[in-house]
Order: structure tokens, then sequence, then C-alpha cells
């Protein structure tokens, strides 16, 4: 019976791996993608103003990868384009998640069953994207592990990586976020796949492609369907990443204390900064409200205002010894 | 009488087609821009403070087109600067026209004769430089209808479509604005030659390539100038284009009443959010202003202030069953 | 013995010519710029936050100049990935100068006589990437002098030139600076070297190569040295730039006079901008301490934002006869 497992297992695997991505898991992903922008604040009224840029933003959540690892290895970034059958797919889309009268294709595929289902679908994309990222710099650098991890990984989540300029052609500039210093659930999934892809195709994971592809997928398949359904965002490493941060980033021991106070610094400035003019609006906003005639009442400082201060006190009074920081370079 | 037409027509069309750009069009292109850029904002301070920089930002006005279209298509962005002739040519007119003594060259320049003769030269050139990148494009791929439309518009208005980081070279940042956001009259018009040349090229449109040419050499010139005689900014395209948008996009009803009050808004919120420094500044004098020991006095919230503010409770309300837009991706 | 003195010399300059950067000096250039880095300000906080920051902003102060000079020549930005040994010789630096326990090789690498020998030896890399640049832009375009130049001054001065970007990985945007608006001496040692290598190689200096090497070394070591045993951070060449400066950019009367006033303004300006948030708490700041009920009195705007002012009105009615620098483009 084991036996009988195991070679079912196999099946699976190689009947996955010969799995067509076009043209039912792409659409799913181009679905998923362009719903997802449209969620983000701001993007309606874009693609009432500016259906172009709308289109082109789609275009970099559908294409992003692809895109972005074609600018790591000086291939042309315009080359997605060149596949016409592949962007109209997506165009098509656009147009019916962003225009369709009635709103009718925005609606049905928000239900929850049928999102699920596209979410799902969309997952599975992931793996060959990795997948072909990895091939592509394995056939341009025989031994690079790093490239290699870091095309799959560009290949797998460029939409995510890019987002600072993506947001840039709808007008908005979010400096003080990215995918780097605050890593989502995609974008750490996708660096394990690629990881372990890279790892698969130089023989140091004694894995079968075919084998790592299903476990691979099924894994983020299943684990995506969790995390919609419980609505739960917590990352299923979260108590493996902590661990190791602990071990390996907490060594220098002065600052180490104040770890767990940056951070909420950190996201507390991150929420005051969010865009020049709300922060504007909201200075304009407290000193209207300050104001209405209590001589005598000082508006109290917040404590997050406070605690920010004292960390940049802190750090300048560290960096006061080391002024010429800039003519080191 | 008509035969002789158009024999005419054909000799003219060809004339043209076997026009040289360099030295004289392309002269003309390099004052043109030269000359837009000095008009921009802040830049005659820029040009005293850094020189390098005022020269780098001229040469990204010249050769913005080759260099973008240049990392299009994965080929060096360097490669404008390999052709001295022509880098010498812009940097000798960069020069006059904004260090000449007495200001000789600027003051010349600007009268409203040789400007208009200028600037009709200066459209020839686009001719040339969409004609160029669809060919180039063509070459690399022949069956890319769309990386021909893209090559052809990044190559003809190149200097518009980077123009948030022409601007980053000069130490100014206006993310909320862009050129697809909102297209300016060049851009478009370089669309629509990028347009009807790829269709040409690919023999949609059947007309031959120096009549395609001609036609479209003769249209800018004249538009432009039309354009700079009347001072209108108007769009010939301006009726096309707002019936092409109301038959397109205004399918989904709930938001589409909103779109004339949202572009008004967006307007608006760009005039206050030019520069952070600028916004912040008219917050402190708002505040200063309001203060003067008017107990009571609530300084009131500004028309676009609220506009602004019930558009973003509406979308908020909209996007409250859509939170995890971040994770879809 | 002036004939022993060229041997002497000329054996020195072959020596150093075949000396060998890795791994001692490129060891050196790795722990310098890493400690560059950490002295910025704010970046122990991302290296808390998240280490996959911290890290890829290191490796662009590290390779940020083969970065560059790959994007402008069309090669593979990933490229220095695929050299493990450079990258693990420094990510394992990077890990000992922001993670060690105890901090020990931060503080140790900070004493004054142990940076200056890492200085020093980190100059000496500066002559070898320079030339690198120049070489591999040689053997592209053979005549394309500018292209060299460009291309060497990119390799040996990337991690400053690139510095927008670097801290956009940190989260910190400062578009108001920039290397070309303002440069730093690193930066302009490194142009002066980019010159001199690509007059070398085109022979119109007549040099050999390995005396140029020699010279050139020796003058930026002497010079790093010296800035940093003084404290001084006056360039070499601040009499022969200001007398360049006033020979040629100085021709346009009418604004010439501002220059000087200008010049303060930007940097008052530039003080005033540096971050959107600072900026936003300053204004609350100054709200909250003009309030405390003092009727009639008005706060007293600032010297600074009056002349800002005034020139910006100066410039807007030079602007006025020229509003459509949009159009011409």
């Amino acid at each position: 019976m084991d036996l009988l497992g195991v070679l079912h297992f196999d099946q699976l695997a190689h009947g996955l791996a010969n799995l067509s991505m076009f043209p039912y898991f792409d659409m799913a992903h181009y679905i998923v993608s362009v719903m997802a922008l449209r969620e983000q604040p701001g993007v309606l009224q874009v693609s009432r103003v500016s259906p172009l840029a709308c289109w082109f933003s789609s275009m970099l959540f559908c294409f992003g990868g692809a895109v972005l690892s074609g600018i790591m290895l000086a291939e042309p970034p315009v080359a997605p384009l060149s596949n016409s059958t592949s962007v109209l797919l997506a165009s098509v889309i656009w147009y019916l998640v962003f225009y369709c009268p009635m709103d009718l294709v925005y609606g049905y595929a928000s239900l929850l069953p049928l999102r699920l289902v596209l979410s799902g679908m969309k997952e599975v994309t992931r793996t060959w994207k990795v997948l072909g990222g990895v091939t592509q710099a394995h056939s341009k650098y025989k031994d690079g592990l790093l490239v290699m991890i870091a095309i799959g990984w560009a290949r797998g989540a460029g939409g995510g990586l890019i987002s600072n300029f993506e947001q840039l052609v709808r007008g908005v500039w979010k400096p003080e976020t990215n995918e780097l210093l605050k890593m989502s659930y995609p974008t750490k999934i996708t660096l394990i796949g690629a990881v372990l892809f890279a790892l698969q195709q130089t023989h140091y994971l004694p894995l079968q492609k075919h084998h790592l592809m299903f476990v691979y997928t099924v894994f983020i398949v299943v684990n995506k369907s969790r995390m919609m359904l419980t609505g739960s965002s917590t990352s299923p490493f979260a108590t493996i990443e902590s661990a190791l941060y602990k071990t390996l980033f907490t060594g220098y021991s002065p600052y180490a204390a104040l770890t767990s106070e940056v951070k909420s610094a950190c996201i507390d400035s991150g929420a005051i900064n969010k865009t020049t003019s709300s922060a504007a609006t909201t200075t304009k906003e407290s000193s209207e409200t300050g104001q209405p005639g209590q001589p005598g009442q000082q508006a109290p400082i917040s404590p997050v205002e406070g605690q920010r201060g004292s960390l940049e006190a802190k750090e300048e009074s560290q960096n006061a010894a080391t002024t010429d920081c800039k003519k080191t370079n």
C-alpha cells in the first residue's frame, strides 16, 4: 500500500508538472491581480481620470515579475508586450473588472467561493513563474545560486517588489514602505520557493523537480485557502522567523533592547507619514481643533512623537562621533 | 490635373522622406528642448548651483527618447553619448541658452517668429524619431505590434515620459503628476503617430511609408503652429477623445456620476500637493493667519478639503469589505 | 641619480599595477562601505526591523558601481551576485559590522589608525574600479570618450550616484539631494580619475597606464588621509573649481547677482525639506508653541521663508511670459 501511495504521488506530480498554465490559470492570475489593484486605495479615481495609467498599472500587476526579471538579466523589459495573446487577455480582463456595465464581473468574482478558486489557481501559476525564473537564470549563470534565487524571486513576486514604481504610475508615492522593509506573505513564500527551486536546480536538494513542484504548489494553495477562509494573516513561518531573528540579529546589545520599541515606533510613524497631503491635512486639523480660544492650553505631545524624538536623540548621540558618513563613500 | 496633383504629392513626400535631420533639424530640436527645460520652474537656480545637473537634465530633454527606448529594448542607455557630434552640438546649445553673455541666445530664440520656425522644425524631427523607434522594434519583434507602438512612442515622447526622473536630477519630485495620468499634447500626438507607423509597418494600414510621413509631419507642424499662434491648448482630438471616453469607460454606474467631481478634486489636490515644502508652508501660514487671538473662531474647512474628505470616505466604505488587498498579490 | 629615480618610479608603478585587489583591498572596501552605511541616520533602526533591506542596502554600497555601470551598458545588473566569493565576503562583513556580539568589529574598525589604513586601502580599489569601467566601455565603444568617462565614473562612484535609490530601499526618500546637484569629494575625484583614464586610453594623454595608476592612486590615498587627519572637507580643487565656475557659468547677468543668495536659499530650503515627516512635525510644533493663548501675537515669518518667497516671485515673473513650457516638449 505504501508503494501504491508513492506511485500515486509520482503520477499526480507528473500530471501537475505537465499542466498548461495558458489559458485558464493565466486568466485566474490576471483576474486576481487586477482585482487586487482595484482594491488599492485611490485606484477607482485613477481608472476614471486616466484609463491609460490604470491599464499600465494593471499590466505591471500582471506582468511585473517578467518585467523585473527582464531588467535584472538585461533582457528587454518590453518582451511581455510581444506576447500579444497574453496582453490581449489581460487587457480584456482589466476592462471587464474596471468598466463592466453594472460592475458584474467584479461583483461575481468577489464572491468568496469563486475568489477562493481563482486565488488558488493564481497560486499555482506562482510555482511556474518561480521555476521559470530559476531556469532562465540557470541558463545564463551556471553556478550562480544567488542569481537564480534573485531571478526566481523577482519573477514570482515582481508585482510586489516593484510596487513603489507601480504606484508612481498612479501618482502615489510611499517611499517609507516597500517589500524589502516589510515583506508580505506572498513575497516571503515566493522567496522560500525560489531558494528551494534554486537548490533543486543545483542538486543541493535531493528531490526530483516535479515532486518539489507538487509539494510546493499544494503547500501554497492550501495555505492561501486557509488564510482566506480564516481571515488570519499570520505567516506559517512566524515562529521559525522569530527564532532565527533572535539568534542571528540581536548580537549587538546596547541597541537590541530598543528593538521592539523601534518596531512599534516605525509602524506608528509609517501610519503618520502615509501620504504627504494627508499628513499636512492632519496637522492642519490638529492645529484647528487645538485652537478654539482655550488660552494657556498646551497641546499634549503624542506618545508616538515623544518616543520618536527620544529615539532620534539616541541615534544622534551615537552618530555624533562619526559625522563624516558622506565623505567615506 | 488630378493626376498632376498626385504626382506633386508623391514628389513632395519623397523629398521630405529623404531630408536629413542632421544638423539643422536636430539643432532646432535641441534649442527648443533646452529652452523648454529653462522655462521649468526652479531650473535657473539649478543652472547656477550645479551646472552639471543642469547639463544632465538638458541631455535628458534632448536624448530622453533614445535613452528610454534603449532601456526598454535592453540596449545601452549610454549609447546616445557615443555619438559625440550630437552630444557636442546639444552641449554647446545648452551652454548658449543658459550662460550666454547678455542672454542673447535665449532672448532672440524666444521671439515669436523664430520660435515658431524652430518649433516647427522640432516637430519634423518627431516623425523621424517615431519612425526610427518603430523600425528598431520591428527588427527585434517581427509581429510585436504593441512593442512597436511602445518603442515608437517612447522614442518620440521620451523626454515627457521620463519627466519624473528628469526632475529628480534637478532635486524636484512631483509623484502626483506624470504623462500617463495626464497626457500633454505632444505625448498624445506621438502616441497616435506611433500607432499609425506601427500599423503601416505591419501592413494593416494600406499607405506608403513616405506618404504617411508627409501627412503626419504636415499635420503636427500645422497643428503646433496653430496652437502657438492662437495660444490655445485644446487638442484637436478633444471631441473624439470625449466620445470614446464616454462610450468605453463609464460602464460602471455607481461611481460614474462622481467622475467629473473626481476630476476637479484631483486637479485641486494636485495644486495643493505641488511640493511638500509648499504644502507645509501653506499649513503654517493658515495656522498663523487663523491664530491672532480670535477665540472661538473655527477656521473654515476649505471646499476642496471637504470634497476630498467625502470622496475618501466613499472610497473607504467601498474598500471596507476588501481589506486584504496586499495579501492577494 | 635622476635616472635611478625614474627607474625606481617605474618599478614601483609596475608593482602597484600588478597588485591584486582580492581579497585584502576588496575587504577594506567592504568594511569601509558598510561602516559608511551604518553611520547614515536611521540605518540602525532598519537593521533591526528588516535585516534583508539592510543587507540589500549594504550590497548596493559595496557593488553599486558594478550595478550602475551594468545598467548603463545593458549588461545584467545581477552580475555582481554571480561572483559568490565577493558576495559572501561582503555579507560576512555586513553581518559582523551590524550584528557582531558586543559590537566588537565596528568598535575596533572605528579606531582612527585602523580606519585610516582601511580608508586608504579602499581608495586604492577606486583606481582599479575606474580603470575597469573605462576599459569595459572602451571594448564596446572604441571612440566613445564620453561613454568611457561616464562608465568609469559610474563604476568608481556608483554607490554615491545611486544613493537616492539606495535610500529608497531603506524607506528614506530625499529627492532634493543628489550627487549631481551637490557633488561630494569622492564623486568629484572619481570623475577626474575617469576623465584622466579615458584620455589615457584614447592616447590623448601621453602617459603610460601604470604610471597614471600610480600617480592617481598616491594622490587619492594621500589626500584622503590628509582629510581624515585634519578633519577638513575642503576639496583640493576648490580654487580651480571656483575660477572655472566664475569664468564659464556667470555669463547671463540679470540673474547672476542672485547666485550667492540662491545658493544659501537652496541650502536652507534643503534643511527645511529634509523629510516630509520632520517638516510636518516642525509645523506642528511651531503651531503648538505659537498657540498658548497670546492673542494678537503674530508669529514672525522666518527670514528663509521670506527669501524663498521673494525668489519664487522673481522667478514666476520671469516665467509669466512662457507658461507653455509643458507644451513645447
